[in-house]
């Protein structure tokens, strides 16, 4: 455990976890690590939740501004909120606890592009970022920080915020010094540069981060898990939406239209995304890289396989399972993997250059392709937006993937009109469902909207959507991108009303 | 007039427009030069027009589709859509015969981000290009030709076109020959490299496009003005809102958030954003440059005055009075502008690079800051969303401005929901009418919310939104962003019936 601290004038600032929360206050904004479930810290949150009770068991008033990389883990989010200690919550959320209390409007919640938070918060838009919490697997002797199983937002919270607490996981393996590159060319315009990332597998930067010795106020020791969700094999539907999609990357490499080693990939987080890795293992694709948010088990697979080069992320997003396996392998996958800032994996300047493969996933899509990524019934958050923004406009090709329909056919993922837009037509090139691929490129929306309601809505639905855009067609104040009105979003008030969104 | 081609090989090419126009056929695609009325061919598409019209009367079908830089000119555009000539429209219309045929459901229209247009043609993703009609102001003796008052995709189209017809216009002034920058360092992924610009007036490219002489079939010779569009004073409205912008922007170097010469300028088309610039003429920031779409009369006033350094756009847009100023002073005004490819003009990987500031119109924003910039009532398209994408997402700060009214007060600009999306509310910074002006940073959407209609909207419409804002925020299915979905669009719907969306 010791010699994950090797810093000597750093061993001293060693202490509790509840002696380290003590300098987070009431009004104050907190900066903290971890994306998707890995490497956030594990003890400080819980104290800090801990203490937030005591304070309002006292009467007094306790809340705290979270900034995070992307979602955590329920020591952090869900401590937190169970506590009602969340004013502010950016820039993603996926806890269960804090997601009832942003739909109940009791949590302000700032659902943002993951590229764009460094640099907002840079800029001064978000206000002072007084502490950053931030989990690292080792502190070496010249002080610099071996980062943990995500980078996020780390290089940031460290540089701005005026307060340091780390929390030294010795859970993490050591080996993963040296996974990390983290870029310090960023700059606040009019002295920004390009960033001199070519390839997917290039270095740019530092293996460590910097910190500032003398704003490290606490030194925390775990030894934790990240939360490791349970990967589910895929099903029939995942199966048949990667089996569309991977007939179409088989096309276009045959007309020409991509490399046969494909283009760097991009994958959202989930089943569909897994189950397009694992058809990936048996399709002819060689020489494989990603240029993505997280690395996930169907990557593994693909790296073990032989397959992946290359896997640049920012952030694990493992199953148990999975995880074990990089953690008894770490020097091994160390030269397949790199963690880079989120800034930096999501940079929409690199991913036009690399002209990335995009593929996420959906709540909803309308009939001419826009797309509803966060908001059930247009209301509702479901998580946030991500990093599906930055990818999916300055992609070579933007894929949207879904189940057709939720809720046991109750919801169709295919409507009149999304009920909120988080993707623009313009920005999805290719949707897929279950039933069948809408290649939109080059094709108006009346088109798209021939096309998406064919291919892609579920047979259930299929003939009232053609019923809604016939109609539209006669009765739309305008043909570009017909629509009507009063009834563009009466199926989501239907399912509002009778809990599906089948007429009676 | 011959000293404009001074390559002999190319002399013979010459010909009349119809001849060129002959090259054409039934169901080709044709690439045209011209951006927001500047640099498109003249005589070519009127010839081709009436070639149209003739096959008709015969009998015979004939269509083109046809891709531009942006908007053209009626002799273009026009033409072209009153001979029912016109498959397919892309990337962006102003011309109202063309947007009545699009509106009717009779001409196919491919409403694109301007920066994509040129990547999306050299992947192949939107089919072969048969023909470039390209105006340019002068054929070199090598074969180079020098552009006209407008770049767009002029060098995509002559790249890829399987023939070339020119346009040598002699109105334009002969000293343009020495302000364009054509960037030819762009490739196809997995090749491409940064773009080596790093401020908004560095020169990275050639003054000339090149052109392979064996693919010119026709060079016609043409005298004849850009359509250059009478230009109305700033009224009170847009003088109010420019003043709420310059209070913004002086605030913004007071707190220390933008530098004392502000950021490089992104400004729409049209009155407003004139007014923005005649606002800046006498507001206390110096040594102002401009990187944006189109240069307008507001900027040559800047740079008269000595206030703007630099305009780096990819078009003029310019009224009849700017024009003429501009072409008897083009010398000098030369040294002051830089006209580049739109691709490189509108490149997201620039424009986040230099921090620009995004200024844009709007056709309404809905209560949380979607912008809808292009479907009237949701479904009929106005002009398109031209560059606004490409700048509002990437910009250091991204600014919406809009009248809070339209129609003489029968539609209000600030709607429960917008009935189309073209910016999301993570890509609208801050949004100004001539009410004031709401700063949306940082903000979650239930305070957007109360901030855009405080301050945004129209008092005879205020409190009907915060009635309905009220309402949702009690019956909403969640409350991260409060919707009614039963009468979120019914103020459009009631447009539709009654001619106002204020009730009876």
């Amino acid at each position: 455990m010791a010699d994950r601290i090797a810093n000597p004038g750093l061993r001293s600032k060693i202490c509790s976890a509840e002696q380290a929360a003590g300098f987070i206050r009431h009004g104050m904004t907190v900066g903290m690590s971890g994306f998707t479930g890995s490497g956030y810290p594990k003890a400080v949150p819980t104290a800090l939740a801990a203490q937030i009770e005591a304070e309002h068991a006292a009467g007094r008033p306790m809340r705290v501004k979270v900034w995070t990389g992307a979602s955590t883990g329920p020591e952090l989010d869900g401590a937190l909120a169970k506590a009602n200690g969340i004013e502010l919550r950016l820039p993603y959320n996926s806890d269960p606890i804090a997601r009832e209390q942003i739909n109940r409007g009791e949590m302000d919640y700032l659902d943002m592009h993951l590229s764009q938070v460094a640099p907002m918060a840079w800029e001064g838009f978000l206000g002072p970022l007084n502490v950053a919490v931030v989990e690292v697997s080792g502190i070496r002797a010249d002080g610099s920080l071996v980062p943990s199983s995500s980078v996020g937002n780390n290089k940031t919270w460290l540089d701005r915020a005026d307060m340091v607490i780390l929390e030294v996981n010795s859970w993490q393996n050591a080996a993963l010094e040296g996974m990390h590159d983290i870029y310090y060319g960023t700059a606040l315009p009019p002295h920004r540069v390009p960033i001199p990332l070519v390839r997917a597998d290039d270095r740019i930067g530092e293996p460590t981060l910097r910190c500032d010795p003398t704003k490290i106020v606490a030194i925390v020791e775990t030894d934790a898990p990240d939360r490791n969700l349970p990967f589910s094999p895929p099903d029939a539907t995942a199966s048949a939406i990667a089996g569309h999609l991977l007939e179409f990357l088989s096309h276009e490499v045959r007309v020409g239209r991509m490399p046969a080693n494909l283009l760097p990939l991009q994958s959202g987080v989930g089943n569909i995304a897994n189950a397009v890795m694992a058809g990936l293992i048996d399709a002819p694709f060689d020489d494989l890289v990603a240029y993505t948010e997280v690395i996930q088990d169907g990557m593994l697979d693909l790296i073990d396989a032989g397959k992946m080069r290359m896997a640049s992320a920012t952030a694990f997003s493992l199953s148990p399972e999975a995880a074990l396996r990089v953690n008894n392998d770490m020097a091994r996958y160390r030269d397949r993997m790199i963690l880079r800032p989120q800034e930096i994996s999501n940079h929409p300047e690199i991913v036009r250059r690399l002209g990335c493969i995009a593929m996420n996933g959906l709540i909803e899509a309308d009939i001419y392709g826009n797309v509803n990524s966060t908001c059930v019934m247009g209301s509702r958050i479901q998580n946030g937006i991500g990093g599906s923004g930055d990818f999916a406009r300055n992609a070579f090709v933007s894929i949207f993937m879904t189940p057709s329909t939720a809720k046991g056919g109750a919801i169709t993922a295919i409507v009149p009109q999304a009920a909120h837009v988080d993707h623009i037509m313009q920005d999805v090139a290719v949707l897929v469902t279950e039933q069948g691929l809408a290649d939109c490129r080059g094709l108006s929306p009346r088109k798209r909207a021939e096309l998406i309601i064919a291919n892609c809505a579920h047979p259930a639905y299929r003939e009232m959507l053609r019923d809604y855009y016939d109609r539209a067609l006669k009765g739309s104040y305008g043909l570009h991108a017909p629509s009507l009105p009063r009834e563009a979003l009466s199926w989501h008030q239907r399912f509002i009303d009778t809990g599906t969104m089948m007429p009676g």
